[in-house]
C-alpha cells in the first residue's frame, strides 16, 4: 500500500515592481532594489521581482502578465522620486495621467484617465504607517508621501489597485525612493540613499506589509 | 392695469472662502485676500467672502451655511501653504483627515474619512490648467499641485466637491497660497507673496474660473 | 559791499548699483529695485543709482567711474539671486572668481583672484545685522547670508571692499534680492518678492545703513 | 661588532578631525567616517583621527595638541552639515564666530574673530576642485561649498589654516559631510549619506589630496 503524499505547501508570493531607467539616466534604483531581493524567503513569502517598462499601457500590460504569473498575495510597487531624500510609502494613486516628459516610448499623456470610468483614486492597502513606523525604527529614513505624482509611477500604481479592487484578499500599494549615490554624483544637489540601504528598506517594508495587516494609528499627515 | 415689472436679473455669485489664523500665526493670507475681494463684481459675477474656522467639521458646516445663503455658482476655496513659493489651484481633494497638529479647536483626526463612505477622492471642477496659464500670463507664480494634504484645507476641499457633486451646475475648488511677506519676515527662509500680488492672482483665477468651463490640455504634471 | 554767500551744503549721496539682466532672462530686479529710488533723499542722503554690466572686469570700471562722479559716503550694492526668498545683506567678500556660467562677455574665469595679491576677503561695512532686524520689524523677509557666491556679484562686492578700505569715512556692501514674480511665472518654483516690497526694503536698508554705523550684536549665524 | 640599523623610515602622517555629537544628536557622522580609517595607509600615509569638543576654543586646544603630537603633512576636517546631501569641501574659512545656538559648554559667541587680528578669510589648501571631480567619478556625491558658517566648524577651519599658514609645507582645509541615515529617520525629510559610502569618500579625498598638490581647473562656483 502506497501512502498518499502530502503536496508540500507551495509558499506565498510578493510581487515586487521596479522600473527600467528614463529620463536618460542609465540606472534606476527601483528596479536595482527589486531584483536584489528576487527569491528571498525573509518574510514568510517568496519576493517575485519584475521589471516594468517606463511606457504608459505596455507597464500595466507586464503588470498584468506577472500577477497572472505569480498570483502573489502582496504586490509593491516601487519606483523613483529624484529628489526625495527618504522611502515614502504612497497613500493614493489618482486616476490621471499628465506627462511632465515624454515616456520611453515617446508617449506624453496630458489629464487623461488610468482607466475610462474608473473611481478618481484608490487608497493604498499597504500599512503605509507601520511601515513608516518600522522604517525609522531600523535607522532608515521614511514619510507618508500623499503624492504619487501623475507620471508612470501613478499610472501603474492606480492600475495596480483598481486590479486588486477586484481580489480582497490581495494586498499593495506603492513606495518612491530616492535616487542612488551613483546619480547624484552625476546631478550635483540631489540626495541619494545607497542601494545596499534601499535594500534593507525592502527588507522592512515587506516584513511590516505581511506582519500588519491593519495599519496603526499613528500621526503622519501633511499641512499641504 | 398694471404693467408687470420685469424683476431685475440677480448677477450671479461666486463665494470665496479662507480661513482664520491657525498654528500660533496672528494672520492668515488666504482669509485676507479672499476679504479683499468681498463684494467685487470683475468676472461677471459678485463675489462673496466668508471665513472658515481652521476645525475640522465645524468649517464645514459654516462652509454649509454659506452655500445655502449664497446659492454661488462657482466657489474656490483659499488655504495657506507655508513654504510654498506660488499660487497652486490643487487637482484632486481626498476623503482623508490625518493631522499633524491639533486644528484650533484641539481636534487630531488621524486617518478618519471626510465623509464616512465617500468615493476615495474627487478632481477639482475649476479649470486648473488654464488658471495657471492665465496666472503666469499675467507674471504671477502659479503650478498645479497634486496634494492639498490632509489638514483642514483638504477637509473643506473634499466636503466642497462632495456636495457639488449633487450640483451639477456649480464647479468649485481649492487653491493654496504662499505665506505673506509679514509672516516671512517671523520665520526666515519662508517664501512669501505680497498681499497685492495675492489678490491680482485672486482675481485672474476667478475671470478664468468663470470663463474657462471646460480645462485647456497643457503640460502640467508632476513626475513624483 | 557783497555779502558773501555760504555755499549750499551738498547732501551727502549714496551710491546704490543695480545689475543689468543676465542668463536669458529679461529684466534684473536688482536695477529695478535701484533705479526706484535713483534721487530720493529719505535717509538724510541722496540717492544715484547706477547700472552695472554683468561682465567681469567691466562691472568693476563702470563702479569706479560712478565711484569717482558721486563721492558716496555710502555704497549699496544689489544683485540677484534666484532662488533666494528673502533680502540678503551679504557678510563677506572673498577675492575669487569662479563663473558657473559666462557672464555677458562670454568671460568665464575658474578660480582667480578678483584682486591678484589683495586679502583672501573683505568683511562688509554695512550695519548687516541691525538691517535684518529692521527689515524683519517692518515685516520684509530678510537673513544676513555669509557666501555671495564666486561669480559678478562678488565680484564687484569685493573690488568694492577693496578700494573702500582706502576710504575711510566710506561704508558699504552688498545685498542679494529675490527674483521678482514676472520671473517666478516664468521659472516654476522659484521664490519671488514683489517690486515694491523690494523697494521698500531697500529704503529700509539706507536708512538703517545711514543711521547706525556700529552694528547690533544680535544672533544670526548659520551652523554651515 | 654590531650594525647600526637602519631607523625605520616614519610614513608620513594625515590628520583627521571629527567632532563630538552636539545639538542633542547622540551621534556625528564626522567623528565616525572619521575613526573608521584611523591608522588606514591607503594613501601613501598613516591615518590619525582625532575627536574635537563642539566647543568654541576647547576645540582649538584639542587641535593644537593633535598638530604637536603627529606633525601631519595633511590635515582634514570633517563636520556635520545637517540638511546637505553632498560630500561638500569648503573653499574658505572666515574670521568670524556667530553662533545660532549655544555649543556644548553653552557658549555662544555672536559676531567676535576667531583670531583677534587676523586676516578676514583663509583658502583652503586642499585640491577642491580635484576631490570633488574623483569622488564624482568615484560615483560619490559631492560639490564645493563657499560658506562653512559661522559655528564651531569654521571656527575649527579658521584656525587651521591660521596656523597652516606658518607651516609652508603642511597642507589642510575642511570638508562638511551629511547627516547619517539614522539621524535622517530621526528627523523626518534630511538627507542623508550611508556610513560607508562617507567612509569610501574620506579614502577619495585623502588620496586625491595627497596625490593632487596643485588643484585643477574646473568649474564648480555659485552664481550666489
Amino acid at each position: 500500500m502506497q501512502m498518499s503524499m502530502p503536496r508540500p505547501a507551495v509558499p506565498p508570493t510578493v510581487l515586487v515592481t521596479g522600473f527600467e531607467p528614463f529620463d536618460q539616466d542609465p540606472v534606476n534604483p527601483s528596479w536595482e532594489v527589486a531584483r536584489a531581493l528576487d527569491g528571498w524567503d525573509g518574510g514568510g513569502a517568496t519576493v517575485r521581482a519584475v521589471q516594468l517598462p517606463c511606457v504608459f499601457g505596455l507597464a500595466v500590460e507586464r503588470l498584468d502578465q506577472a500577477l497572472a504569473q505569480w498570483q502573489p498575495r502582496l504586490v509593491v510597487g516601487l519606483g523613483l522620486a529624484a529628489g526625495r531624500s527618504e522611502w515614502t510609502p504612497e497613500r493614493v494613486a489618482i486616476n490621471c495621467d499628465d506627462a511632465r516628459i515624454p515616456d520611453n516610448a515617446g508617449r506624453q499623456p496630458v489629464d487623461q484617465a488610468v482607466v475610462q470610468g474608473g473611481p478618481a483614486a484608490y487608497f493604498s492597502t499597504l500599512p503605509v504607517k507601520a511601515i513608516v513606523q518600522s522604517l525609522r525604527a531600523a535607522g532608515l529614513p521614511a514619510s507618508v508621501s500623499n503624492t504619487a505624482g501623475t507620471f508612470v509611477c501613478n499610472h501603474v500604481f492606480y492600475a495596480l489597485m483598481h486590479r486588486l479592487a477586484e481580489r480582497p484578499g490581495v494586498r499593495g500599494g506603492f513606495v518612491h525612493v530616492p535616487a542612488l549615490p551613483e546619480q547624484a554624483a552625476r546631478h550635483p544637489g540631489l540626495p541619494s540613499m545607497a542601494l545596499d540601504t534601499q535594500v534593507q528598506a525592502l527588507r522592512v517594508t515587506l516584513r511590516t506589509a505581511l506582519a500588519v495587516t491593519e495599519d496603526i494609528v499613528a500621526v503622519g499627515g501633511q499641512l499641504h
